[in-house]
């Protein structure tokens, strides 16, 4: 069941359909991803207004058995969105379904559409006194439906979940160009299978999400921010604790850092101002935001002081400005953008158990190690057990010295992580990148329900070909 | 493609595989259910200790095209777990699967078997210094598989979500007796469609549960309660955004209550220690949960005063003891007790968008009216928008004089949850009492993509026959 190309005869059934400003060139950007991984080759692009627009594409594409790659912002860090291989594609870019439907503020929802930037949505809730709480590095750029789609994670999940976590509902065109609409904005509808958690997730092979009714939280009252320098990430994990009997569910975000990446930092952007002189092994970033009437400075002092008592961390600093607080998050934030410079040899989207988090550390340096002279830059989201496991050559040498490295070293994470009960993508998906892997470590119970899914709902295997699942033959 | 009856050849053959006291008569419990509006018929019964033996019993249904029930608690309140037509299934009880696998106190994690009771799971969270928040009416005998399974509710899910909201990874048999282990603890993991939150909802028609990893939480340090008098559902609604605003997510439930339901209470179970000497038309049940340094008395204070002075509420009552926010909650609480004596007509579990709320209690008021004369308790969840919208004969008549009403009343209320973009079912779920308003009120789309996937993971149709779907023929 091979797919046929978007080729001219195709296009023009399109155009025969649909106003001719719907199509426009493919520009290199359509065609490329953030670590350049990945380059498309042509394509038909096709930017729609309309739910209805999206519809029609979708059914033409079905009929005539072309790929479709939904795109959203780009920003998907596995090739999700770029297909290299296989017939000329549909690009089904939702950049311009980017309006705002509607804000409830007294319900708590926002109702947005899929081509909506992020951070465009955050200023949405904010405007109406809510707090959207997914935050991710590419969110002025990244938009929600691909977020939705890819079920993005970021530093909020701690406290507010993941992107599923977010959704009360979906607007969708399914493979068979049926529109589902279910953008509900309820808080409980136990009517048949959800398929809003199977679309969220589905990285688009099961159908393109249009829009979504999206959960908005009060916005804390005070926030206050840490930096705690811990002795180890076992430490990092028993002030976690520490934090959550003293705070419950007021922690926004637990993310620990390493000095080979405050190392990075200093090499690659020495103007960024750094709150310690001498980088330290570990810290952690704290975020707290706080209902009523407490005092964030009091809390962090309090958890601080009952951390230093119990040996957990050895220095601190409380950010005493806005200004300081967002100094304490650049250095979280920019780490990305220097392991870029550096160049990582391969990098690792990883979780384990909250428990395992120690062992897998120690463990994965040793046998890093074993595979050779590396720097390692461990940082993540400590508080949901998801690190960042990114190895770098030492300085001097370049990944292109390490090409025939990275097979071995990416499997020695990845069969750790799997050993611990862990998974080789914990917020990024599958996309291209991983589909090998997702073979390879899934239960085959799980990988045969995915296909039978798959098949399902679109046996022609229309939707983001080669995503997910190996492209078809 | 008709099922073949649980017949003696089939229990031979599954006897020869598996120790015979994994069989027992079947009582008649098993076939019965709370509402009393089905009844099953013979069955074979069988109570596997793992879930080795779930697989096999599990193989040999769909080997022999025999239907199977899973049977958690039996509390479920659609006929989900009783076949009352159709070839005599398989029953399989999850009840000796109950053993506690594991807690991870410092994950905020715990392992349980589907036959626990959910009371119990909520005891070995305490043990652990911990709160599993599924809080239900039923959870003295609601088995934790059945409340995955039916995606249970409650009056925690404002803050904590539905029981899929809780629920970190499962160990599931599929329909054609492969294992699912999918019991992980993680917090993140982005590989491939979710399978947990599609079985979890399913109602046991895409295979069974067997365990779950859940969630918990940190145990509030301090609790407070309060009873307040609102002017009407509008002003319960306004109630909880003043809440939200001055406590955040801190606020653990927020329950309407009718006067009629009070009046029920008052004729049914006169021992029962009512709050107020005239019972008020609307009132709401607060409670909070308080981490840190907060009092809840004082911040109970504050909502009310400011919601007094904001003409919200005319009168309260702020727990003075623990005694006393128990006498508090037995109101609620006994509520569904006092309606089954008293006996509905028609009842309802349903939902609208939270600000559409007002209207639904106004119009589903007039509608019930302009059918004749009956008494609507109308209680519930207002936090989700969820209510249970309950019909009621006058004084001196009884469910049985008004038969031939109970369609036009739930047609009536079901049109207007619909025409305000509701739901039919918030928390019961479809069972076989709502397997036609499924099709009536369902989005096609959606209803075919569920026959899809129905098709997909279960062909032969084995699992939970005529429950969310009809029978097979």
């Amino acid at each position: 069941m091979t797919l046929n190309p978007a080729d001219p005869a195709f296009e023009a059934a399109l155009r025969a359909d649909l106003s001719p400003d719907v199509f426009r060139e493919v520009e290199p950007r359509y065609l490329e991803e953030p670590r350049g991984l990945y380059a498309g080759k042509s394509a038909v692009l096709a930017l729609p207004r309309t739910v209805e627009e999206v519809a029609t594409l979708i059914r033409h594409a079905n009929a005539a058995r072309v790929g479709v790659i939904p795109y959203g912002g780009g920003t998907g860090l596995v090739g999700g969105q770029v297909a290299e291989s296989g017939p000329a594609p549909l690009i089904l870019s939702l950049e311009r379904m980017n309006k705002l439907r509607a804000v409830y503020p007294d319900e708590n929802v926002l109702v947005a559409e899929a081509g909506m930037i992020l951070s465009d949505v955050q200023a949405a809730a904010e405007t109406a006194d809510r707090l959207f709480p997914l935050t991710l590095a590419a969110q002025g750029s990244a938009r929600i439906g691909g977020n939705l789609a890819t079920n993005a994670g970021g530093t909020g999940v701690l406290r507010y979940g993941n992107a599923r976590d977010l959704c009360l509902g979906l607007e969708a065109v399914l493979p068979d160009g049926q529109i589902w609409n279910g953008l509900t904005r309820l808080r409980k509808n136990n009517t048949g299978y959800d398929l809003r958690h199977l679309l969220v997730g589905a990285e688009g092979t099961l159908g393109v999400i249009t829009a979504a009714a999206l959960k908005l939280f009060p916005r804390p009252a005070k926030t206050g921010t840490a930096l705690l320098v811990v002795n180890s990430p076992a430490a990092a994990l028993k002030l976690l604790s520490l934090a959550r009997s003293q705070l419950g569910e007021m922690i926004s975000a637990f993310e620990i850092m390493n000095g080979v990446g405050l190392d990075f930092l200093t090499e690659k952007m020495p103007e960024l101002r750094q709150p310690f002189d001498t980088p330290p092994e570990w810290s952690v970033l704290i975020e707290l935001g706080l209902s009523g009437e407490l005092d964030p400075m009091a809390s962090l002092e309090t958890l601080f002081a009952a951390a230093f008592e119990a040996d957990l961390v050895t220095d601190g600093l409380i950010a005493q400005s806005q200004q300081q607080s967002e100094d304490f998050w650049a250095v979280r934030e920019m780490m990305p953008h220097a392991n870029r410079q550096i160049g990582s040899i391969s990098s690792h989207d990883i979780s384990v158990p909250l428990g395992a988090l120690p062992e897998f550390i120690i463990r994965a340096g040793e046998k890093v190690t074993a595979l050779g002279d590396f720097r390692i830059n461990c940082f993540g989201h400590v508080g949901d057990g998801n690190l960042h496991y990114n190895v770098f050559p030492v300085q001097g040498r370049s990944r292109e010295d390490h090409l025939d490295d990275r097979g071995a070293i990416k499997a020695a994470i990845h069969d750790l992580v799997h050993e611990l009960g862990g998974s080789i993508s914990a917020e990024h998906g599958i996309g291209r990148l991983k589909v090998k892997d997702l073979e390879r470590y899934s239960d085959p119970a799980k990988l045969s329900a995915l296909h039978a899914i798959k098949a399902a709902l679109d046996p022609k295997g229309i939707m983001n070909p080669g995503a997910m699942f190996p492209a078809p033959e």
